[in-house]
């Protein structure tokens, strides 16, 4: 056979086969830019080459307590160094990082902690308290190290390693890392995440984002949060500087884009939201350009009107915790310049294609795998393909088996697909308002409220309706300062959409939120339900 | 085992694993991109969509007559649209891809063809008249398609077609492209590249040269040569612009810079040397900067500091065709603007710290694979572990044994490693000189001469030498116009260098090149023996 020519003597062996792993990236830039800045943290700065000195002591403190071979190390920590050192020392170690939300209380973090066996907990000084509570439920409890603070372990912990060298896992498709995903009792859903798809979205990442050397990257997006969307590995991938930061306050973050000249950062729209509503909002824009990814809900058309005067620029990016974060992109396209602001944000707001790392996406019936015109209208589910897709949950068979029934992850989103190739998120499955047989997108409903000059936040969901099955119900936190009545926002949804998709009720107050920022959607149902019948 | 935990109910399935091949950027960019300009020849613009379906009708053309499974299609074509088309619509149909140096004669075609058994040869307008003729000289020929003229052979092909759907080759191993190096007779060298490798290889070269969707790519360098050093793939895998050129001249480059806004090209050192002492130099800097990337050899500082001034960035890239083309690069360092442009000229011209897409490089001894101190002076052996390596040369196992000894790709080449962790060829094997015992590289003699006012080129090899054994001998071509004797060029050096290192023989007129514009250094090798001994 012809093909065999192409085989025979043609094998895999060291010299031409070795495994994708984000680690490589950190040899690279330390051997790349020794001296330059990898990390500011606060006070300190590590330049690359003492950056990759403290990840392989980390890995050397693991090694020398015997854990490794697959043993789990959790991170309770906002965006210190430590947190960022772990995503190579852990690994380094044969071992695989669990960074848990600093937002948990004491018994979900025990639950968390138990259900993925942790050896080690590595907490900041800050969070120490709820991580001792935690430790206190579990049986066999992992060692606790304090990071920060007056008596730092952590620190301790590094001086007294012995580092080991950089070294890539055996293979490729070996766990990296382990995130959990919203629901951890009952069900928990722990995505691991292989080191080939943590290599692939973090150079998928520098090139839809635009990372270069010169990128000063600012984290005020959680690196417990699908372990940043993989920037943690991105920005080492291209030589840059992470900044890190403890809290997202737009104060301190103003100060570090200033200082620091930052180019990049992430945030999902509600920190975007926060910059642009800021009372320390600095009086003129910044001095150099700056480039915003948000992502997590789609961001509306006013958050990017107020952010461009400031010198940001918006890109949207969708993605799910079993994608690694972000997986599509709404790509500007070379005429988006031209157009007004709302048009422009009427485009972008759309999640978008693939990543160009990712091998398929596909908006098609969940079930049959029928692909749906590209006629903006016909709702499917978004589905994906490729190698930046998680191995699967841990230890959870039965929702790893429904996450890749038919050979695609199933993302629970439904989409349209535009003519022009981009598709947009109109709801998740349950977020769908069914109002008189006609599909209602609360997404589209919120939108045009956050259009309001009065509203600061809006969510909507189903509120039973005896007349139509279900009605939109809106709940509303307004600006400080601004009024505007219900009658008011329902009279401005009725001139901006058809009639039916306007709310019929609308509460004000504040917003119940997840522990990542996201609003809590199923109780804001509950509180619908409980308001009865809107017609 | 902890370890099962992270590999039980986790396996590679087709939603998280599937094979990487530079064949996904094509329906990305056409997916994301549709209507914006994908390649440019001439007076034709292709947009992206009519690019993907020009590929998969070129596809479509090949399983049509049953050519598939691993069969190679020749191409022999100057840098046009067919020849880019190749690069994707080949393999789409399962084939290899084999692109033929232009400059070669049709007994060398004829071998090349043979040995790679090709079932179609693809050849340009131009070149009908070699291929006829090597097609003649093959007991079972390829069949021949003529491409461009009065009678477009491929054009007619593709319109004949039944376009295929894009689909990624079943295993991320298989043969892609089949690239011979220099010597094609008695011992035949066909590199095989993977479809891992080359896709790995040009999201490098994205992330390296800095390519963006804004990118317009200029082809001065051929693609014939490691399929354009993958930038066949790169500037598609970011959705840029391909802007074919037929033949390398300043005048046609110049003018297409100017009317495309090109932003990045490639080319030896001999094709910026040309630009920059070409009497069409236009009076004015362009009015956009330009990335110019170099590599096969070192850029003499004269023409970085020739360069510059027009509005050139150059960036010096180093790799072999064994390893896709570029390896390593001189990534530029934050102090380096700020350098002059000698000193600066010094550091680019070292051929740096591997590709972040490369796992491993190592300066060592070739067979102890001792690696060489950081001293900026031992001499080691150039050599490589990674992804980006060949899978071996095509049925010469001897040869591929001989590359691969001891888990590392041997480049022949030798090369310092200095303190700053760059690297710096300093010869071939076989060109460094031994002048009383102490080692003499070529390139060092070069770089010296190179930057007297008066020389164009120069090359420097071993002479015969009674008392010290070996010493330089260097051929020189004075710019036209200008004037210098042999002692003014040994003055020169030896006021520049050592002067153990000074030539002891100068010769003038023109130098032989091969067919890529490489110095045929085994030519001087011969005559500066014909000369004598020089004591």
């Amino acid at each position: 056979m012809s093909n065999d020519r192409f085989e025979r003597g043609l094998e895999r062996q060291p010299a031409n086969f070795q495994p994708l792993s984000p680690l490589s990236f950190l040899d690279w830039a330390a051997g790349t830019y020794p001296d330059k800045v990898a990390v500011v943290d606060g006070d300190r700065r590590f330049t690359y080459r003492l950056f990759r000195d403290r990840c392989c002591r980390l890995a050397g403190a693991l090694a020398g307590r015997g854990i490794g071979g697959g043993a789990v190390v959790s991170l309770l920590a906002p965006n210190t160094s430590a947190l960022l050192e772990a995503h190579y020392g852990v690994p380094l170690a044969g071992t695989v990082l669990n960074a848990l939300n600093t937002r948990l209380d004491a018994k979900t973090v025990a639950n968390t902690v138990r259900h993925a066996q942790s050896r080690l907990l590595i907490v900041d000084h800050e969070l120490e308290e709820v991580a001792r509570a935690a430790v206190a439920l579990i049986d066999t409890p992992p060692e606790l190290v304090v990071a920060g603070g007056s008596l730092d372990g952590y620190e301790a912990l590094l001086e007294a390693a012995e580092p080991v060298a950089v070294a890539l896992p055996d293979d490729e498709w070996a766990a990296l890392s382990l995130c959990y995903t919203s629901g951890t009792t009952g069900n928990p859903k722990g995505a691991v995440y292989h080191h080939r798809g943590a290599y692939l979205n973090a150079l998928g990442n520098a090139l839809v984002f635009g990372l270069s050397p010169e990128s000063v990257y600012l984290w005020t997006l959680p690196m417990f949060h699908c372990n940043g969307w993989t920037f943690t590995w991105a920005v080492t991938a291209v030589g840059g500087t992470h900044v890190c930061l403890r809290r997202v306050e737009p104060k301190p973050a103003f100060e570090l884009i200033e200082r620091e000249r930052v180019t990049h950062l992430c945030g999902a729209p509600i920190v975007l939201n926060m910059f642009a509503h800021s009372a320390d909002k600095p009086a003129r824009p910044f001095a150099h350009k700056i480039k915003a990814a948000t992502g997590g809900a789609a961001p509306p058309s006013a958050i990017i009107a107020a952010m461009e005067p400031m010198g940001f620029e918006v890109l949207h990016l969708y993605g799910l915790t079993e994608t690694y974060g972000p997986a599509t992109v709404a790509s500007p396209q070379p005429d988006w310049p031209a157009l007004g602001v709302d048009e422009r944000a009427r485009e972008m707001a759309r999640q978008g294609v693939r990543y160009p790392t990712m091998a398929d996406l596909l908006i098609a019936d969940g079930v049959t795998l029928e692909p749906v015109p590209a006629d903006g209208e016909t709702i499917g589910e978004v589905l994906f393909r490729g190698n930046t897709v998680m191995k699967g949950y841990l230890e959870n068979e039965a929702a790893t088996g429904a996450a890749f029934a038919g050979g695609w992850y199933h993302s629970g989103d439904l989409a349209v697909l535009h003519p022009d190739g981009y598709m947009e998120v109109k709801d998740r499955a349950k977020d769908i308002i069914i109002s008189g047989g006609e599909n209602i997108s609360s997404l589209e409903v919120e939108e045009v409220l956050y259009r309001h000059p009065a509203v600061l936040e809006a969510a909507v969901v189903a509120q039973p309706d005896e007349r139509w099955g279900e009605s939109p119900c809106a709940f509303v936190t307004l600006k400080s300062g601004a009024e505007a009545s219900a009658p008011d926002l329902i009279g401005w949804c009725r001139q901006e959409m058809a009639h039916f998709k306007a709310p019929g009720t609308i509460v004000f107050g504040e917003l119940p939120k997840t522990s990542t920022g996201k609003i809590q959607k199923f109780v804001l149902r509950e509180r619908a339900r409980a308001l009865g019948s809107a017609g």
